[in-house]
C-alpha cells in the first residue's frame, strides 16, 4: 500500500496541521483520522455520539480528540470550533463527512416520503455543511499560508446523489445537490483567498473496518474483492487534496471503484 | 407575438386542464396565469399574500382563483391542494415558482451569511418544492392521460444558481441545487408513470409588468431592449412543456436572453 | 396532435422563412421537412443520395427541394448554400441532422475499432457540423431580424453519446461530444449577434415512418407503444426553438421518451 | 515541495513502470518526464520533433528516451508503441499531452476559421488521442495488475475548452470535447478491465520552465506569482492518479490555480 507523503515539509506539517473531521463512524472518518494522525496532524473528530467504540479506539490508538456536536445546530457548531481552537489550535483541514439521511427516508418514493424526514435530511446534511463550512472559513482566513500556499482546506464528502437525482431518493438528492452547490459557491469565493474547497462525491458503496479488524469491501453477491470504495484510499485522496499546491487546485474529485457502473 | 397552440385538442384542453401556480408576483406567475387562462385552463395561484394588487388583477381580468399558502408548511400545502381540487378539479399542470431568498441573504459571503437566513432560504425554496411536488405527484397519478399521453406536468422554476455556485451566494446555491436535484429525482421516478417533470433555470434577470402596464425588460445601464428574460415568453415555454408529447419529453430547459454572458 | 403555431406572424413567416435540412432520411429530416413546409417555409433537404424514395416523396407531396451534398466536403457545403440561396433565398433555419457513423464502427470496443472508421465518423459528423454551421453563420449575419428578434436558427441534432461516453462507442462519443462543443462555442459567439444556436441530443432510439406509411415507434420486445422518440414531435420542438423569442433562448434541449432510463 | 510516493512498493515500481508521454514540450511533458524518471520509471517521450533542446535535456539529465512520431498517423503510432515495448517494455502509464491547435486557428470566429485548420486541429488532438488510447489499451490488457490493482493508466491532458465551448474557439472546443468524450467512453469500457483512464482538463494557462531554468508562472499584467498552473504540480497529480488504488479511481480531475475565475 502506498501513501501520499511529504518528504521535505513533513516536520513543519507535523507541528502545524490541525484536522477536524465532522461526522464520525467506522468508514471515511476513521480512515481520515488514522491517516491524518500518522502524518503528524493533531486530529479532532466531532459526532453526535462521540462515545462509540470506534471513536474511542481512535483516541486510544491515535490520540484523536473526540467532541460531541449536533452539526445542524449553529450554536453547537460555533462552540465546537471554539473548543478545537482552544484544545488543538486553528484547523487547517476540515472534513464534513455527514450523510444526514434519517433512516426512515431510505428508498421512499416522492409520494411516500415523510415531509419531516425529508426536512431533517436536508438539515442534517446540507445545513450542517453550511454551518461547518462557515466556521472553517471564518477561522482559516487568519491562517498563514503553508508551504503549498494554502491557508486551509475544506472538504465535503458527498454521494452519487450529488451527481444524479435517482428515483425514490428525492430527499437525499436535494441534500447532496445542496451540499455540492454550497461547495462550489464556497470554492469560487474562498480559493482566491487561499482556502482550498473540495467536493468529493463517492460514487459507490463504501467499505469499512469491521469489529474484528477485517475490512468489508465486497458487496453481497459479488466475487470481486474491492468493489466498494476503500475508505483508507479515500482518505489518501483527501490528504493529497490538502497538500495540493494552490497553482493546481482540484475542486471536485469523483471516486468510484473500478467495477462500478456509471 | 406567437403562442404555442393546439388546434385539434384545444376544446378538450379547455375543459380539462387545471393549472396551479405556487408563488405569485408580477413576473413569471402572472404571465403563466394569463397565458394558461387564455388557453382555456382553470387557473389557481397560491401566495403568502394573495391580496397583492397584481394577483387581484389576475382574478378580475382572467378569472384566476387566489389561495393563501405558506408553501414551506406541509399542512398548508396539503390544504392548498385539497382546496384546489374541490374548487377547480385535480391539477394537471403545477408550477413551483418560488425564489425563497430571505432579503437579508442577498450578496452575503459565506462568512457573513446569517445561519437562520440561510436555513429559511433552504426551507422556502427547496423544502416547499418538495412539498408542492409531492402533493402534485400524489394527485396526478390518478389522472387519465391526456391526448399527449401525460397525466400531468410539474414545472420547477429555477435560477442560474442551479447551474453554477456563484461566490457570495452560498445559501441560494444550496437552495437552487437542491431544487434541481429534487426535480431530477422526481423526473426519473414519475416520467415512467406518465407525469412530466421539468426544471427550468432562468439564467438571467427576469423582466416584469410594471404598475402602469409597461414592461421592464432592460437592465439599468444597458441599451438593449430585451436583455432580461421576458416572463411572457417563459410562460410560452412552460405551456410547450406541458403539451409536449410523452415520446419526447424535455426534463431541463435553460432559458437566457440572447445577449446574456454564460 | 398539436403543433406550435404563430397566429399573428404566420403570413409573414410563410413568405420569409427558408429552411435547410442537411442529412436526409425517413426520421427527423422527413418530419422536419413536412412540418416546416406545412408552416409555409420554403424547404431544402441535402443528402449524399438525394434520390432516396423518401426524399422524392417529400418533393412530390410537400414541394421540398432536394440537393446532393457530401457535407464533410468544404467545397460541396459552400456550393450547397450558394445553390439554396439562389433557388430559395438565404436560410433562416438550418438543421444539421447527420449521425455520421460508418456502419462498421457500431459496437466496436476501443481495441477493435478501425482507426479509419473512427476518423470517418468524426469527419462525417463533427467536421460536417462545422462546415454547415460556418456557412449558415456567414449568411444569417446579413439577415434582418424576424418578429422574434432572430436573424436565424441553427440546430444540431445530437445523440445520447453527446451526454455520456458509453463503452464500446468511443468513436461516436468523440463525434457527438465534438458536435456539442462546437454548438456551445457557436451559441456563445452567435447569440449576441442575433443567431439562435441549439444542440438537441435525442436520448433515445428514434421512430420513423415505414414504407407503408405506418410509424415505427415501439422497440422490439417492449409493449409500450411510444417508447421511441417520435420524429414528428422532435420536429415540433425544432420549430418552437426557431420561433422562441430572443429574450428567452434555450441552447440545449435533451429529448427522451417518458419510459427511457437515464 | 511534496510528492506522492509509495514507500513499500517503490522498489517494485522502479523496475516495472514504463511511462510513455506523447507530445513533448517544456511544460507538462517535461515535468512528467522528470518526475516519472525520479520515481524510478523508465520514461519515453514522443514528439514530432524529438530534437528540441528541452527534450535532449530530458535524455541527458534523466535518461528519458526520445521517439519521433506524428501521433495523428495510425501507422506511426503503432510503430511508436512497438518500439517502446522493444526498448523499455510494455507501458504501464501513457499520457496523451497534445494540444493540437494549428497556429492559424487561434481566436478565429466560426465565420473566419479555415475549414482545413479546424480539421487539422481535430485530427491532431482528438484523432491522435484515439490512436494513442487504442494502442495503450491493446498492450495494457496483457499486463499483470500492480499492487494497486491496475494493469495501467491512460491520462489525457485536456483544456478549459473541454468544459465549456468558448466563443471564437469552435475548432478547439470540438477537439477538446471529442477528447473528453473519448476518455469517458474508454473509462467506462476499460476500468472494469483494470485499466485506469483519466481526463485532466487544465482550466488555466500553464507555466513552463524557461531556457534559463527559471519558471514562468505569472501572467502578463498580474502580480500574483502562481496564477498559472505549475506543470510540476500537474505531474504530481498524474502520478497520484497512476498510483490510486482501483477501489477509488477518479476519472476526471480539473486543475486550476487558486486565483482563476471559472
Amino acid at each position: 500500500m502506498y501513501i501520499a507523503c511529504s518528504n521535505d515539509s513533513l516536520i513543519g506539517a507535523q507541528n502545524m496541521d490541525v484536522a477536524l473531521i465532522v461526522g464520525g463512524g467506522p468508514g471515511i472518518s476513521s480512515s481520515c483520522a488514522r491517516l491524518f494522525a500518522k502524518e503528524g496532524m493533531r486530529v479532532a473528530v466531532a459526532a453526535r455520539t462521540p462515545d462509540k467504540p470506534v471513536l474511542q479506539a481512535l483516541e486510544k490508538e491515535h490520540g484523536v480528540r473526540r467532541y460531541a456536536c449536533d452539526a445542524s445546530d449553529p450554536v453547537a457548531v460555533e462552540r465546537l470550533f471554539r473548543d478545537v481552537v482552544r484544545d488543538l489550535g486553528t484547523p487547517t483541514l476540515v472534513v464534513h463527512n455527514i450523510d444526514g439521511r434519517v433512516p426512515g427516508i431510505f428508498g421512499k418514493t416522492i409520494v411516500e416520503a415523510e415531509p419531516a424526514m425529508a426536512f431533517d435530511t436536508l438539515r442534517n446534511s446540507a445545513h450542517s455543511a453550511f454551518l461547518v463550512g462557515q466556521q472553517a472559513a471564518r477561522l482559516m482566513r487568519a491562517n498563514e499560508p503553508s508551504s503549498n500556499g494554502a491557508k486551509g482546506t475544506i472538504i465535503f464528502t458527498n454521494a452519487s446523489a450529488a451527481l444524479k437525482g435517482f428515483p425514490s431518493s428525492g430527499a437525499f438528492a436535494m441534500a447532496c445537490h445542496a451540499k455540492a452547490g454550497l461547495a462550489e459557491s464556497m470554492a469560487r469565493e474562498l480559493m482566491p483567498q487561499g482556502i482550498h474547497v473540495a467536493n468529493v462525491p463517492i460514487d459507490a458503496a463504501i467499505g469499512w473496518t469491521q469489529e474484528d479488524g477485517s475490512r468489508a469491501h465486497r458487496r453481497a453477491g459479488t466475487t470481486v474483492d474491492d468493489n466498494m470504495a476503500d475508505p483508507d484510499h479515500i482518505a489518501e485522496t483527501y490528504l493529497q487534496l490538502h497538500r495540493q499546491h494552490r497553482s493546481t487546485w482540484a475542486f471536485e474529485v469523483v471516486l468510484r471503484p473500478w467495477v462500478e457502473r456509471w
